[in-house]
C-alpha cells in the first residue's frame, strides 16, 4: 500500500516539475581519488573547483537563478565522487577532467512487516537469540523514509550504553531533536539535496529524519524493534511485537521523501559507512539495471569493503521471470514469503457447521444467529437497489464468481444496505490478502460455499454467526511459507551469473510499527482508520528480517565476514514449508530458487552452519573484472585501489546458477564451478556430498569427501554439470548440492538452478 | 441503553402474550408461618395443599392445559409465602385460608464502571482498600440479569479458597456448568418460573445464570470485578479495570430475562439470604409504590434482619420531584453522579488554537490538516444532497442550533457524504453523553464555536486536525460529581418520611464488563460494533459502587450492623464537588439532598466515621408500625414475629427530612427529631454540633455537646426545627447538622431537607 502511494506521488512530481529542471539536472560522478592533485586539501575542494571550471552558462545578473553547476553531495566512504546539478554540456566538459571515471543521471528509486520471529523459530530458550544476546550492540543502518521516534517499538528500555565506536549523530531537524534519539535509535540523519535539486519548488513535508510515510518506521521495527505488548492490527495478529534483533541498535538514514533519488541514497549509504554501522537494511529498488549506474550496487560494494553486510529487497515485480533488478552479487537480495498466519472470520451455521474464511474487517462487529440469505438473484450483489431487497439485519451470500463481479463494488453496495454482514464466494482467496474490508465480509472458496448454500437452501430459517478478528496460526488452512506472487524473480538482469534472490524471509502481512497518522483501512463509506502498527506486504518487509538475522549472527560471531554471515544464512535456509513439502508459489506450483533463493532463512541453524563459503573483497573485484565492462564502468564499482589482473566469474558463492542462452537450446552443454568451504565448526569434521540433481543433468563432484582437520581450514571442490539446454518454454530444472558431516549435525546446502539467460531490456 | 432495550422488549411481550395468561396469572402470597398446622412437615406442603383446595376450574380431560393453580415458588428466608399461578376467584378463596396475610399480582420490574475507584480516592497505599484487604471474603449477592462468566473481570487469580460458611451453589444450566464458577463467582442461580408462568410460550433465551443482556455482568464487575489490564471502550477510558471491592466474592442470582417479575426477584433474594451473602446489590426498580406490595421492600426487610445490607438503585426517572419509587427505609438507595472524566476530540486549528470537544466516536480516524469548511448554508447539515456539495476529504462545521436541527440526522447525512469529519455546534453538550457517534464528529459549544468560525471565515485556507479517543481526567472542563439528570428524586412516594435517595455514587458513563455479543455503537450506516467492556449510565451503575464500598466496610469492620455501615457511608459522604463547590445538577443549579442524599460516597472517610447512627430490626418494625398500614399490610412486611406495640416514625437515621403538606403552606410549623449516636472511634471523644440551617428556619439542638467516655457508648440528642412552610412553588431549602470532635478528625454530617410531602399518584 505504501509502495503504491509513493510511486503515484512520484509520477505526479515527474509531470509537474520536469520543465523546471530541464536545463540542469543531477548527475552522479565517480572519481579516481588517487588522481587528486596534491594542491587540494581534500576531495571536497577538488570536486568544487572542477565543477566551477566546467560551467557552461556565463554568470549574468539577469540569470542569477542558474549561475553555475551546483555541488550536491561529495561521497568518500562507500565510493569516491560527488553529485551535482549541471547541464549536459557541463557534464561533457567534466568528463575531460583528470580523475573522472564515470557519470550517470540521478535516478528515481522506489521503496519496495510480528509473529514472524516465532515462525522463524526464534525463542528465548535456545539458539540464536540467547547466543547473540538478541543482537546486543550490533548497529543496523536503515536507509529508508526515516523513523517515527515516538513509536513504542523504539523505546530503549533494556538497552545498554551506546558503544564508543559509534561515530554517528542525531541530526536535528523539523519536529526532530536530540531527544528523538535514545539508546535504541542511536543515529538519525536525512538527505534531500538531490531530491530538492531535481524537484525545485516542491516543498519538503517535514525536513528531518521524521518518517511521514511509515515505510521506514515499519522496516526499522522489523529489524530491531524493542518488545511492545498488546499490539494488533485492529484485533488481528495480536501479541507482543518485537524485531528480529530486539537488542540491536538502529541508525536511520532518511533518503525517501515524496519520491527518492540515487544521489540522496548514495549520500545516506556513504554516511552510514562513515558512521560505523554493521549491517545495512535497504528496502529500496531502483530502475537501473546496469551495476555501474546503480547506486545500490556501487555503494554496497564500498560498504562490503568496510565489512558491512548489505541486505536489499528483491523488489515487488513478480511473478514473471527475470523481474529482479538489484541483482547485486555483493549484497543479500531477499525474496518475500508468507507466514503461517491466517486472518479469519469464522462462520458458524445454525446446523453447527463452521467454515474459516478470510477477512481483515478492522472492527469487532456482533453477528449472532442472524438470518442467512442466499438466492441467485440477490447474490450477484451488484447494486444498491438489489441489496435494498435483502432482509434487514441479515447476512447475505455474495458470489463474486458470477460474471466476474467485483468484490470491491459489492463491498460499497453492501455499505449502503441494511445488511449486517456478507459471505463472499471467490475463486482465489489469496488475492484478498492486501484488500481491505470496508464492510463486515468473509471470503470463502466455491468449495466451502457449497456447504453454506446447501444449508441456506434446505433450512426453513437458516441462521449464521460470524466471529471476526480471528487469527489462526499453523499449517492450516495454508502451508507456509509460500513464495509471494509479487516477489521479483531471477535471474537478475544486472548480472545473471550469480543466483538471485539469495534467500527468502517473511514479507506478507507483517505487523510492525507505522506512521501513526497514516490513513489505514476504510470502514463504511467514508470513515478511515489509523493505527500505530500496521500490516504491510512486500520484499521491503522481508529485507529487514534478514538484516535482523545478520545482526544476530554478527553479535554471535563478531569475527565472521559479511560473506560468511551470508553463507551461513543461505546454506542453512529451508527449502521446505511447514508441511515438510517443497515451498510452493501462491498458485500451489513448486517454487524454484529463481523465486526463493536457497529457501526460508533458519536463524537458529545459521548460528552453527558447520561450513561457510567465504569470499574476500578481491574475489568480488575479480568477479566485476569478468563482467565485460569498460575500464570506466569497472572502476566506477571497484575504484582504482583494486586491479583487474585475475578476472573470474567463479565467485565462491553459496548457490549455483547454470545459464544457457536461446541459441543453445537442445545443445548438450557443460559448465564447471569451483567452490571452497571453510570449516567454522569446532575442530575436525568429515563431510560427504549429497546431490539432488536437476532433471536431465549429469553432475560430477570432485572430491566427494571433504575431511577438515581443524577449524578455519579451507577445502575446495569442483562441480561439473552436463545437461541438454532445455527449450526456453520448458520450466527450468533445479536441484541442490549438500555437504553433510559424519555426525549428521551439519548439512550445508546450495541450490543448483538451471536457467535461461536474460536478454537485454 | 440496556434499560431502554429491556423496557421495549417488555412492552412487546405485554402486547403479544397477554391473552395467553388472561385466565390465570401470578400472585405473590404472604403467609403467617406461625399459623402452619403441625400436620405439615414443612411450609412447602402447607402451601401446596392450600393451593389445591382453592382450585376453581374442575379438572377435565379437555382442559388439561389449565388443570389447577400452580405453585411457582415458596419463600422462606427473606419472608414467608409463595407465588402461584391462579385465577382471581381462586385468589379470593385462598384469602380465607388460615395464615393468609396478603397477596398482590406479580409485577413487572426494570433494571435501572472504571476510573471511578480513583475518583472515589480508593488507593493501594492507605485507607479502605488496604484496611479491608480489598473486600477479602465478603460475599456480594447480585440480583440481576445473570453473568458472563468468561469475562476477564471474573477471573479468580489472587482469590483465596471459598469460605466454609458459604451455602450457595453453582447451578448448572444451558451454556453454564460448574466450571463457570470459580473463587470469584462462588454462586450462580437462576429464577424464571414467574416469568414463564406470566409469559407462557415465550422461549427463554438461555436457561441458566448466563447473562445474555450485559446489565448483570456490568453491575457485578463494578461491585467486585478483578483487576484487568488494557481495558477501554474503543479507546476511551483506557486503563486497568477493577471493581470497587476487587477481592470480594460474587454470588449471582439471575432474575431478569426479556423482562422480569416480582415473584422471580423475590425467589432470588430469598435464596441469596439462605445462601449467606453479606451484601445485596439490586439495580432494579419496580412499578409498585406501596411498600407492602413491593418485593424489593419486603425481601430487603427480611435480608436486613439477617444482617445483610441491601443496596438499591434510585431509578432513572429524574430530574422531576418525587420520581423515586423504591424509597425503602431499610435499604441504601443510591443516586447517580458523574465522574471527573471527559471523552474528547481535540481540535487543533491551523492557527495553533485548540478546543476540547465531546465525542465517543468509537475508532481512531486520522484527521490531519484537512480543509475546514464553514458556511451558513452548508452548516445546517440537513440533507445528503447539501453535504454532497462539501469538498471531499474536508471537515465541515455543522450547527445543530440552527432551527433545532437534529444531531442524529446530521450524523446520517454525513455518513453518506465524502466529508472526513464534522465539528458540531450544540447548546448543551451534556445531552450527547449517551449519544453514539456513527460518524467522526466532535461536539462543541456555541462559545467555543466562535473561535472556529472566526478562523474558518478569516483564513484563506483554513485547516484543522482532530484527535479522537482522548480521555481527559480532572475538574476541567466540568466539575464532578454532578448529579445525573435522570437519577430519580425524592421524596419517595412509597414513604416520604425518610430522606431518599441516601447517597450518591458514580453512575454516568461507567466502564465495566459486558455481554460480549451485545450490539454496541454503530459506525457508518450499518456497521455495529461490540466490546467486552462498555460504558453504561444510570443508578444501576451507582448502586454496585455502594455495594462494593459496603463490602469493603464489612471486611474492615465485620462487627458493624447494616445500619452502622450505611451510617458510616452517609455521614462521611461529600456534598462538595472537586472544585470544593456544592455538587450541582447537570444544568449547573445546586443539587439538593432530594437528588443526591448525603452526597458522594467517600470510602476512605467511611472507614473511620467516629460516630454512627445505628438502628435495630425492632427500630425498623416500629417505623413500619407507624405507617398507617392495615394489620395485613404491616404483617406482609414485618411478619408475625414482631409486634407493633411501640410504633415510631423517629427512626434513628443518618439524615433528616422535614415534610410539609400543601394545606400547611405559609404556616409556621415545628418538627422534632430524636437521634442517638454510637461512638465507634477508639475511646473517649467530645463532639460539638455545627449547624448549617436551611433558609428561614430556627433549629434547636439539645444537647450541643456529646461527650463520649468510651467506645460503643451511645448518646442522644434532639433536634427541633421551626419553619414557615414555603410555597410549593418555591425551591425547598436544605441544610445540615454535623458533629465535629475536638481533635477535628471526625465530622459526622447529616443533611436536613425541607420538602413538600408527596400526594398519592
Amino acid at each position: 500500500m505504501a509502495i503504491a502511494l509513493i510511486l503515484l506521488s512520484w509520477l505526479v512530481l515527474d509531470h509537474h516539475f520536469h520543465h523546471v529542471s530541464a536545463e540542469r539536472s543531477v548527475f552522479i560522478v565517480h572519481m579516481d581519488k588517487s588522481s587528486m592533485p596534491k594542491a587540494y586539501a581534500d576531495h571536497h575542494y577538488w570536486y568544487s573547483s572542477m565543477l566551477k571550471s566546467v560551467k557552461s552558462v556565463p554568470q549574468a545578473s539577469f540569470d542569477s537563478l542558474k549561475p553555475q553547476p551546483k555541488l550536491i553531495y561529495t561521497y568518500d566512504n562507500a565510493f569516491h565522487g560527488f553529485s551535482a546539478l549541471m547541464t549536459k554540456v557541463e557534464l561533457e566538459a567534466l568528463k575531460k577532467s583528470p580523475g573522472f571515471i564515470s557519470a550517470y543521471a540521478d535516478d528515481v528509486v522506489t521503496p519496495d512487516t510480528t509473529h514472524s520471529y516465532k515462525f522463524l523459530s526464534l525463542n528465548t530458550a535456545t539458539g540464536l537469540w540467547p547466543a547473540s544476546e538478541y543482537g546486543k550492540d550490533v548497529i543496523i543502518g536503515v536507509v529508508d523514509s526515516g523513523i517515527w521516534p515516538e513509536s513504542p517499538s523504539f523505546r530503549d528500555d533494556g538497552m545498554t550504553e551506546i558503544p564508543a565506536r559509534w561515530k554517528g549523530i542525531c541530526q536535528e531537524g523539523e519536529q526532530f531533536n536530540s531527544s528523538s534519539c535514545n539508546k535504541k535509535i542511536i543515529g538519525a540523519r536525512y538527505f534531500n539535496n538531490g531530491f530538492q535539486a531535481g524537484n525545485p519548488g516542491l516543498p519538503i513535508d517535514v525536513n528531518s529524519a521524521r518518517d511521514m510515510d511509515g515505510h521506514g518506521t515499519h522496516v526499522a521495527s522489523i529489524a530491531a524493534g524493542n518488545f511492545v505488548d498488546g499490539v494488533s492490527f485492529f484485533g488481528y495478529a495480536p501479541g507482543t511485537a518485537r524485531g528480529v534483533a530486539p537488542r540491536a541498535r538502529l541508525a536511520v538514514y532518511k533518503v525517501l521523501w515524496n519520491g527518492g533519488t540515487s544521489s540522496d541514497i548514495l549520500a545516506g549509504i556513504d554516511q552510514a559507512v562513515a558512521d560505523g554501522v554493521d549491517i545495512l537494511s535497504i528496502s529500496i529498488s531502483n530502475r537501473n539495471t546496469n551495476l555501474y549506474e546503480n547506486p545500490l550496487a556501487i555503494a554496497s560494494f564500498g560498504a562490503r569493503e568496510k565489512g558491512i553486510l548489505v541486505c536489499l529487497s528483491a523488489g515487488n515485480r513478480g511473478p514473471s521471470f527475470a523481474t529482479l533488478r538489484s541483482g547485486i552479487p555483493w549484497a543479500v537480495v531477499v525474496a518475500s514469503g508468507t507466514i503461517d498466519r491466517w486472518f479469519a472470520g469464522t462462520l458458524t451455521m445454525g446446523n453447527g457447521k463452521t467454515i474459516t474464511g478470510w477477512t481483515t474487517f478492522p472492527a469487532r462487529t456482533p453477528v449472532r444467529n442472524l438470518p442467512l440469505v442466499y438466492n441467485k438473484t440477490l447474490s450477484v450483489c451488484d447494486s444498491t437497489e438489489l441489496l435494498a431487497e435483502a432482509p434487514d439485519q441479515s447476512v447475505v451470500v455474495c458470489d463474486v464468481t458470477i460474471e466476474n463481479r467485483s468484490f470491491l463494488f459489492a463491498m460499497e453496495y453492501l455499505s449502503e444496505s441494511n445488511v449486517r454482514a456478507a459471505i463472499i464466494i471467490a475463486e482465489d482467496i489469496s488475492i484478498f490478502r492486501d484488500v481491505s474490508f470496508p464492510f463486515p465480509g468473509v471470503v470463502i472458496s466455491p468449495t466451502e460455499a457449497r456447504q453454506v448454500i446447501d444449508y441456506a437452501s434446505n433450512s426453513s430459517a437458516p441462521r449464521v454467526s460470524i466471529d471476526f478478528q480471528q487469527t489462526i496460526l499453523g499449517p492450516e488452512p495454508r502451508a507456509a511459507p509460500a513464495l509471494s506472487d509479487d516477489s521479483s524473480r531471477g535471474p537478475a538482469r544486472s548480472y545473471p551469473g550469480i543466483l538471485k534472490p539469495d534467500i527468502m524471509a517473511p514479507g506478507v502481512l507483517i505487523l510492525a510499527a507505522y506512521y501513526p497518522n497514516a490513513i489505514g483501512p476504510r470502514i463504511g463509506r467514508n470513515i478511515f482508520l489509523s493505527s500505530d502498527y500496521t500490516l504491510l506486504s512486500g520484499t521491503s518487509m522481508a529485507c529487514p528480517h534478514i538484516a535482523g538475522v545478520a545482526a544476530l549472527l554478527k553479535a554471535a560471531h563478531p569475527e565472521w565476514s559479511p560473506a560468511a554471515i551470508q553463507s551461513a544464512m543461505m546454506t542453512t535456509a529451508n527449502p521446505l514449508d511447514n508441511t515438510k513439502q517443497p515451498i510452493k508459489e501462491q498458485d500451489n506450483t513448486v517454487a524454484t530458487p529463481l523465486g526463493m533463493g536457497s529457501g526460508l532463512v533458519d536463524p537458529n541453524r545459521a548460528l552453527d552452519p558447520g561450513l561457510v563459503y567465504d569470499a574476500s573483497q578481491q574475489d568480488l573485484v575479480n568477479l566485476v573484472c569478468s563482467m565485460n565492462f569498460t575500464g570506466e564502468q569497472t572502476q566506477t564499482i571497484i575504484r582504482s585501489s583494486y586491479n583487474c589482473s585475475t578476472p573470474s566469474s567463479n565467485l565462491n558463492y553459496p548457490s549455483l546458477i547454470v545459464l544457457y542462452e536461446s541459441q543453445e537450446q537442445g545443445m548438450t552443454l557443460t559448465r564447471r564451478f569451483q567452490r571452497t568451504l571453510t570449516n567454522v565448526g569446532d575442530g575436525a569434521a568429515t563431510y560427504r556430498v549429497k546431490l539432488e540433481k536437476p532433471k536431465n543433468t549429469r553432475i560430477q563432484i570432485q572430491p566427494q569427501i571433504l575431511a577438515f582437520k581443524k577449524k578455519y581450514e579451507k577445502l575446495s571442490y569442483s562441480l561439473t554439470i552436463t545437461f541438454k539446454a532445455p527449450d526456453f518454454s520448458s520450466p527450468a530444472p533445479d536441484g541442490s548440492i549438500t555437504w553433510i558431516d559424519n555426525t549428521g549435525k551439519y548439512s550445508v546446502r546450495s541450490p543448483i538452478m538451471l536457467s535461461p539467460g536474460v536478454s537485454e531490456d
